[in-house]
């Protein structure tokens, strides 16, 4: 090897040389020994990195969970190698971690950054979702902190192709985001081929500058270009996206601005050769530059750092028998979870029908307002969860699905966000089948460890409401359009995983959850008539559910069970009741009564009876159940 | 009434003025009559749609079904009231449906466009999606046919913040397509208060011209002004976005401007003052100006519009044995389909992993290369479908969860969509969690008439590949990243709704798809030699799912049932059967084996086994189940 080894890398820029090229060694070394990985998506990147971390990351690697000090997101997640060989010459994990468990079973090193490390924030890898991340991280700090932690996201160019992107650089540019500087790695090449703009940086600075943005255009291998580049993001006034024009593979000739070799280790021996010219293995590590501690200042970040006690909520109360919409119950008591400084409500210009709209009014601070774009949405409560506030995050159900990408990895990056869709199912009636929800359960059910409710009533959607403070994950509740008769006093409670018991019933069991409640209700009063006793079972918690609560409504039932749900068939509260059910020693005789067909416009009334799921579906359901005879064992 | 009604609009600017008068009259009319819809978001776009209706839309209202002429597309679908009164002025609905069916059950005139509709390609109404499908129009249009055919959108300035309208306008610019106008109408209020950009139309030409797409910015209530934009959009050689500064409301002095009119009708009296005001009610019929019919002039349009018939196609043939990974099948057929004319492929920068790229090769005219923008990718095969070609979409399968919102709208469109997900579940690895498709059989099943396909081996792919030529509606096939034994012969056929069984058995049947079709082989094995006997099925077709061959080994094998999945339990294959076998007279037991636990990296067979789906999994559960002695009835 030709050059001496470094100990501590300093902030010259001949160190700064030296630690770049110890990345690039590193990003080999691991990927060559995992025979997988991007390799050449690093190297790119390997400049930038260094002078950030040697000159300008305020950030202490031994204390990650300090709230001072800046942020760094690798939005293009697969360069993690280069990640990983940051931490290694910050010495907070060591080179036999990094060569010998990089991509391996068990390993906290994996194949995209997860927050399995201490100092991963969010989980990346589906592109596109660093930055509008990064920009909520921002939009929290500087709304609810004024602090000065910088936000720097390191961001691939194929990823500018995602309109997420945008809704974070218009975030950005609108609220005048001065904290946060987007670094976009522009190596020319994506997975299976160029990217569209390819090395035009006067396009991406003109798109950039359009959404008030202020590019920074350099040469991405120039350590002193990048210097200034970065010293000029953290002074600028306004929102900055540093431009650098890179080469992917640099440092390895071989491959250089080559295609094909997008997500590929090198062959041993091109590899032996690029570490040899790069100046051989070298386990420097860089200075350590703790950033003052600064305590939290504000009562939103003092409560968001568990400093401060919760105050008493007091719950809005419902007369039974009134009827008020499970969405306005919602809103009612996000106003009186107001008094908790760290809640904080993020909304999509829908604030109005959700009900979300109404904390705004005691809390205007903490209401992060994202316009239409269901995707910043989802990414700014991600940010409120990265700094410890308890976001509830609201729009109409059917919009969630514009963001369930960012969902699933919020799942991943373990994030604890409380989501609220209203409008769901073809109850929503005039407006048509493009704002009704049919999906959500079923789509929300599957989130890794995801809770899932659905209230019938203003208590309980209230209590639910309430009850997801404290929920870790995602959590999920679903609030109905219409207004329907409160069913329970106000001192009812709702556990999650439990189930109410309306009406006894020893013939059939009509289960449901939402507005399906109301319709099991008068379907058992028509049974009645006809002289067939029904059991009726509210499903208010759908995941997890409340496996004993339906065991014994089945056991209760003669095993005949009618589940109705506002949904459609596949997924939804029928296939949550079978799941469970399937464990259970006895087998049951089930019925599923879901959303079939395309609904139009119409009343809640009429689009559920052409549905299959009015009341007289449910009562030819259970009477033919009753009917057939005796149910399993 | 002080005007004279007139009987026929005619291009001078005096009948257009009408003609908005009586857009504006019947919005209200029939948003008052429905006490309910977006009144007020018509009127600010009443004058250019009047312009564009009268002097620039090419277009026979008579013949909707005709491939030559212009597409017009309310991307701000609620507007609907706008639209239908364009058709009432067009003269195919009558006033009596206008006013008497308008948001009722039963109408086609729904409170969101459908294609219940003939002169709608697309249903809108979630925002953002209407562009970047008019988008996709024009892009096939260029490419495929060579037509003038124009694409007017009409956009609303709330739906800029999605993201999606930035991917449409990112490939419009990329791609120059001359043929696509955006129409924004700028009216400056969102739903629950004003836009982030308000009237700032100097910033929206700044961000619309960033992305080479040509602004003109005009005030959008000056008739004259409106035509020369429209005029200059057509002649253009680039896109082009007429951004129109308008007035929600206008020509309702009482609600011009104001916020808290939106998605509301007026009172009656405010309504009937309006009216008055705006001359009373007139059922004056536009002049019909049919384009000039062409008919389809390249082999490949000609194939879409029906005129060829379809050759032969030679599909790939595996050996029996042999290691070859579905997604290699489905690249293999899909290069075998690329002689059928009317096939197209769209891909997101991934191509040479799905295998959707070795389409290109062949037919590089068909391959449309949307780059990582899964929403425009699901929308340029909307497009696709809207234009009678059969096309297929591939990306990995956890990243159509990015554009799930499209998908759903796409199945109320009635579009044919095949799409593709690749490196499905935990097999895949190394990458981690970020890339694993653990949600997609939950959430493409709940789809509205969907088929959810999953072939364990490359003669099934191939097959199933080939079958989704014909399929309507949404079908969605899942593929392995690893390569695995060809279980079966190059002539076995796979019918949609069916299922295979590869082994016969009594004492218990596993049911696996894909990979898990060899994780319950080898467990059977292993079964064997504790003297279990294991039916062995392989589900490929998990909806519609095959009851009669689930009843059939649930009878066979003791009623007891293992159902093995690299998915997350919930919603998946397990839920799948769970359902079907709900409805038989039956009650087996089943026991669902899914991924437990937030998966890291590692080897296929190491995470299958650390998420409880492993071949030991299996045979543990299939023996419990036995030892515990006969199921049900």
């Amino acid at each position: 090897m030709s050059e001496t080894l470094t100990t501590t890398y300093g902030t010259g820029f001949d160190d700064i040389r030296r630690l770049a090229a110890q990345l690039r060694v590193d990003s080999l070394r691991a990927t060559g020994a995992a025979r997988s990985g991007h390799a050449t998506s690093s190297l790119s990147a390997a400049d930038l990195m260094a002078v950030l971390m040697a000159r300008h990351l305020d950030y202490d690697w031994h204390d990650p969970g300090a709230r001072s000090g800046d942020h760094l997101i690798f939005s293009k997640g697969h360069a993690s190698p280069l990640l990983y060989a940051m931490l290694t010459a910050a010495g907070v994990i060591d080179d036999d971690e990094l060569i010998g468990t990089y991509r391996r079973f068990g390993s906290r090193l994996q194949g995209h950054p997860t927050p399995a490390l201490s100092w991963v924030d969010v989980a990346t890898g589906s592109l596109g979702q660093g930055l509008p991340i990064g920009v909520g991280l921002a939009w929290v700090i500087d709304r609810l902190e004024k602090r000065d932690n910088h936000v720097w996201v390191l961001c691939g160019d194929g990823e500018f192709a995602e309109g997420s992107i945008w809704e974070a650089l218009e975030t950005a540019g609108a609220k005048r985001l001065a904290n946060v500087t987007a670094i976009v790695d522009v190596n020319r090449l994506g997975q299976s081929g160029s990217t569209e703009l390819e090395w035009d940086m006067d396009a991406y600075a003109r798109k950039v500058g359009g959404f008030d943005v202020e590019p920074i255009v350099i040469d991405g291998h120039d350590l002193e270009a990048i210097d200034r580049a970065m010293t000029a993001a953290r002074r600028s006034d306004r929102p900055t996206a540093i431009l650098a024009r890179t080469i992917k593979g640099k440092g390895v000739p071989e491959v250089e601005d080559l295609n094909g070799w997008h997500g590929k280790a090198l062959p041993d021996d091109m590899a032996d050769r690029a570490i040899e010219r790069l100046g051989g293995v070298s386990h420097g590590v860089v200075e350590r530059r703790p950033p003052a501690q600064q305590p939290p200042g504000t009562r939103a970040e003092k409560a968001a750092a568990g400093a401060t006690s919760r105050p008493h909520v007091e719950l809005p109360r419902y007369e039974r028998g009134k009827d008020v919409a499970t969405r306005r119950a919602f809103g009612d008591t996000l106003r009186a979870l107001a008094v908790v400084d760290d809640v904080a409500v993020v909304d999509g210009d829908v604030g109005n029908s959700t009900y979300a709209g109404t904390f705004a009014e005691d809390a205007p601070d903490r209401f992060f307002e994202c316009g239409i774009a269901e995707q910043q949405l989802v990414s700014t409560a991600v940010a409120l969860s990265v700094r410890g506030y308890v976001p509830y995050a609201a729009t109409f159900a059917a919009f969630f699905s514009r963001a369930y990408d960012f969902i699933r990895m919020a799942a991943i990056s373990r994030a604890n966000l409380r989501l609220c869709g209203s409008h769901a199912g073809v109850e929503i009636g005039e407006d048509g089948p493009s704002q009704m929800a049919l999906e959500d359960i079923a789509a929300f059910r599957a989130i890794l460890g995801s809770t899932v409710l659905y209230p019938s009533d203003a208590t309980s959607a209230a209590a639910l409401t309430a009850a997801m403070v404290d929920l870790p994950g995602i959590s999920y509740l679903r609030t109905t359009r219409g207004a329907y008769p409160v069913l329970y006093g106000p001192d009812e409670a709702f556990p999650v995983g439990g189930s109410k018991t309306l009406r006894e019933g020893k013939d059939v069991a009509l289960i449901g959850a939402g507005v399906a409640v109301h319709t099991c209700l008068r379907a058992a009063d028509r049974l009645a008539e006809d002289g067939v006793s029904a059991r009726v079972v509210d499903l208010y918690s759908i995941k997890p559910v409340d496996h004993a609560g339906l065991v014994a409504a089945a056991s209760a039932s003669g095993q005949r069970i009618v589940v109705v749900e506002d949904h459609h068939r596949e997924g939804g509260v029928g296939a949550a009741v079978l799941e469970s059910l399937a464990d259970a020693g006895a087998s049951p005789r089930v019925r599923l009564l879901a959303v079939q067909g395309l609904p139009g416009s119409g009343t809640a009334e009429e689009l559920m009876n052409a549905a299959g799921i009015g009341v007289g579906d449910v009562v030819e359901a259970a009477s033919a159940l009753v009917k057939e005879g005796d149910g399993g064992s």
